[in-house]
């Protein structure tokens, strides 16, 4: 293998057991010799693939966001939500949250894991929210410069931690669609 | 002291220790040894007074939320959240991000903290920033059965979080003032 790049299917599956022992031990105790015992891999091939465990971690939540943009164009930005809350599963989400809680807290005390997310995050193929929301400046439906459209991310985000905190309940397509339609669209003046 | 309460002054400067002292070692670290210790009070006087360690955290944290139905009616609802945020104090809002990361981590662990907190939060005295909005509903501003209304809590604590975890910001007074303006007011169809 030396030398060779995982295939894709390789590299969803080990992004997948990073996930799994993330959520079992935790950011500050999951060890690059885990990851490697786990997905019979070997630590150099880790760190010549990712480099870093914060680096092959945040690839690992990139991969496993739902991607929004596969999400076709439904003619209205209400529509194109619609369509992405629909891909949302319910038990995927309930999982994501545990993971949100521990990376919250993980961020604080590892800058480097902080700057590795964010750069995954931001990557455009990576955010397919902001696809949705391109189209829908481009269609006329939000001026590209309306004042809510910098805090769309900032609201979701709100909303699977708040429902945490404030409802004691995981976010579920339900809650999702029932945000968007009376906060989301209405802050965009759709 | 036996037998008698504590005053008011010196129940606040408790809360504050009790604070200081979970932004220094977290929730599951925290003892009411610690706090007797620390506050020069006795663990009986704070079994007596709260029963609980999770009952007297809450209690503190209830003592530390900015008070909004302080808030004097300004006529409008956009007017009186702009005079809640101008009570808002950075430096505090700062602190106050670190102290809800370690919380939100462990409410998770600890069922009998994340009850004593949904208790103080729903007290009809506690909650300044339903004041407000019940005021709104009286001047005619908001429908009483306004979709966004059961959200307001959900956008406001979303926006300190996310706040912290998108742009890796404390929320300060002019971002409050710029997300309540682009989001929560046009959401309300203020």
């Amino acid at each position: 293998m030396v030398g060779t790049r995982l295939t894709p299917q390789r590299e969803t599956e080990l992004y997948g057991t990073v996930l799994d022992l993330l959520r079992e031990v935790g950011y500050d105790a999951l060890t690059m010799d885990a990851i490697a015992t786990r997905t019979r891999s070997s630590k150099a091939t880790l760190y010549r693939q990712w480099g870093s465990k914060p680096v092959l971690v945040a690839r690992a939540i990139r991969c496993n966001k739902p991607d929004a943009s596969q999400v076709a164009d439904t003619g209205s930005l209400r529509g194109d939500l619609h369509a992405m809350a629909a891909l949302a599963d319910d038990a995927r989400m309930q999982r994501d949250v545990a993971l949100m809680r521990g990376l919250f807290h993980a961020v604080h005390g590892n800058p480097d894991l902080h700057e590795a997310l964010r750069e995954v995050m931001v990557e455009p193929d990576a955010n397919g929210l902001q696809v949705l929301l391109d189209r829908a400046v481009v269609r006329g439906e939000i001026a590209v410069d309306h004042p809510a459209l910098p805090f769309v991310p900032h609201m979701l985000v709100g909303a699977f931690v708040a429902r945490q905190l404030i409802d004691d309940r995981s976010v579920d397509r339900a809650f999702l669609v029932a945000f968007l339609d009376a906060v989301v669209l209405p802050a965009l003046g759709v």
